[in-house]
């Protein structure tokens, strides 16, 4: 099936929100030095922007961006604020590459021309990227004129924001395509997950978004936003060339991690790409098709990722094509038939209990013995 | 925004598959007296069908689907075989209410009706519910013929599977809206989970599927199926009635707790309703209107799954609103601009390091006090 006419998905950039969103998350509280930490590897992964919290939260949330604009990062620095031109001017000297004005929900046109196109003017004078976005994207019909303005203005970017998570994927489709049509500008996508920011992430750079906000695991308020790995695993899907080539995905299982350990979680165990067991593979008609040709069972290529794929063949639902891999891996020579033979047996015992890799390797080295015993 | 026309989101039906896609998750090995324990947890949750792992895969499976059946469970009780009458035979003798015949990829209308027409024939004159489905649903346009011929013939259900996880919300609209117009029996989709098997099974739902294959927590080969729980979080907002009378969704928690200890892995911490975050809210803003309208960042209410929210008004991030519900939860009178010193000693405090609730506690009651002493 074809891309959509105006998709983004072999263009599109990464706004990484694990320093503002993240921070929001029930277990966190970064101090300088893992907000550094985390930048840096943010960086090195090859975010194209990392968002901060508004330095108008607390006295140490504007100095640690001070101190992470000063690192001199490959990744722009982003951050936000509410639309005064006290906040904005407060946001601009702490030497960010941009800031975005959040405008609560219920605000007008009027509102915008009166307040907002005077806030936004002032952080372009200051030689910074301006972008604007409203609470109010999926519930506001006015929201393409007030967008309209702002573009007309000569912001960077306007951003949709799903707050709640409660769209889905046809809804951003709809939305984003009329916004994409209505401004000329780059257009931000922010998704709260309640189970599909992923598929709206993916609905809204097939209808023409330019960013999309992630953190790394999603981490946020309460079930977080767009995760990072998971959407690059999407992404990858139909732009490897693209993905692969902007983003140091053999280190997305590091980067996740040193998130996981600073806010004190396990990676989930069905975590796209780094969960324990996103790549094994255990019963015996979708194990004969991964030895075969794994694109069969496998939209992803592990080694993108610098993981491996592990074919699980030792249960009951095994087939024999997996245990003739495994008696070949063992550098031991059988007959189809006799792996058929052998595969019975390892059912077998697979029926009466949990069986290891080393009880099939076991079973197999038995048989085996048995064979050139006979 | 409207539903589709053909939308089934008020009147859809689950196929739990926690006994067949679960049994293929890597860690696995379900012994008959779990496989009991399971079927039970499921029956008494709601779940309107249950998939069991094929009575062909080994005699121990056999002999469960037989005991599973005898239960006389409020679910009814479905698996699955190769397209064979030998197969066919030996499911229905195990007492099931409906047989799924599976075909792999690559078989063409001559197979259906010199093989696959006669197996389903065989399964209804058994008085049990057959339905079809082909591996091949996102990758042959053929696809609604096979299945008109099948519909023809009187199944009960056909399937839609997306064994790789490929597909997009669109994809998934495009492909059930054209076969909701092309047959007239129920239809089945079953997603392998690539990030996006919830919004496939809502976008399924939407273009007129009436059935959605599950697993808890959506154990399966590599990244699983759509998980139950996050399936029925996305399916109450727009259908809470249906939802609610028909799940016994305050038992959500205890059944995904179940799975979990059988297969030794801990509920992520994202987990939709059930992970530890599901319900905490941090950040000032969010923090205000959840204490005025819960619905404003919330689509669901804790209440309905047996949850509770949790405020965490303990941060740097923490807005004088939630810390007036404290001082009031606590039994304490100050004044809005007394509410708003104690907030930025709060948030002064938490910029230093980690703050616990009782942390914000001793610094709101160690304020009251000198409040009064003054």
């Amino acid at each position: 099936m074809p891309a959509e006419p105006a998709s983004n998905n072999g263009k599109f950039e990464i706004i990484d929100s694990t320093l503002r969103e993240g921070e929001q998350f029930a277990n966190a509280s970064f101090d300088t030095e893992t907000k550094i930490q985390i930048a840096t590897a943010l960086s090195d992964f090859g975010i194209d922007y990392i968002r901060l919290s508004s330095p108008t939260a607390s006295e140490q949330s504007r100095k640690d961006c001070e101190a992470i604009c000063k690192l001199g990062l490959k990744s722009k620095i982003l951050t936000h604020v509410p639309c005064t031109l006290e906040d904005a001017k407060l946001a601009c000297d702490t030497g960010v590459d941009g800031v975005d004005v959040v405008i609560s929900p219920g605000k007008d046109i009027d509102y915008i021309n009166e307040t907002a196109l005077e806030v936004l003017a002032y952080i372009k004078s200051r030689g910074v990227q301006a972008s604007f976005s409203s609470e109010d994207a999926f519930s506001t019909v006015d929201l393409l004129d007030l967008y309209r303005a702002v573009d007309r203005a000569g912001v960077n970017r306007v951003g949709v924001l799903d707050p709640v998570g409660s769209a889905n994927p046809r809804q951003v489709n709809e939305l984003v395509r009329d916004l994409r049509g209505a401004v000329g500008c780059e257009i931000e996508a922010y998704f709260h997950n309640s189970t599909m920011a992923v598929a709206n992430a993916h609905a809204a750079f097939e209808a023409g978004a330019t960013h999309i906000d992630t953190s790394v695991l999603g981490i946020g308020e309460n079930n977080g936003v767009t995760p990072l790995g998971a959407l690059l695993a999407r992404m990858i899907v139909g732009s490897r060339d693209y993905v692969t080539s902007n983003y140091k995905l053999d280190t997305l299982k590091e980067l996740e991690e040193l998130v996981a350990k600073k806010v004190d979680i396990n990676v989930p165990f069905s975590n796209p790409v780094t969960g324990f067991c996103a790549f094994t593979h255990k019963a015996g008609i979708h194990s004969k098709a991964i030895l075969n040709a794994p694109s069969t069972y496998e939209i992803i290529d592990p080694a993108d990722f610098g993981m491996n794929r592990n074919v699980h063949f030792a249960s009951r639902l095994t087939g024999w094509n997996a245990i003739k891999t495994r008696v070949e891996q063992l550098g031991l020579t059988m007959t189809d038939d006799q792996v058929k033979e052998v595969t019975q047996k390892i059912k077998a015992k697979a029926d009466t209990g949990p069986l290891g890799a080393d009880d099939a390797d076991i079973i197999i080295r038995a048989y085996h013995l048995e064979l050139q015993a006979a």
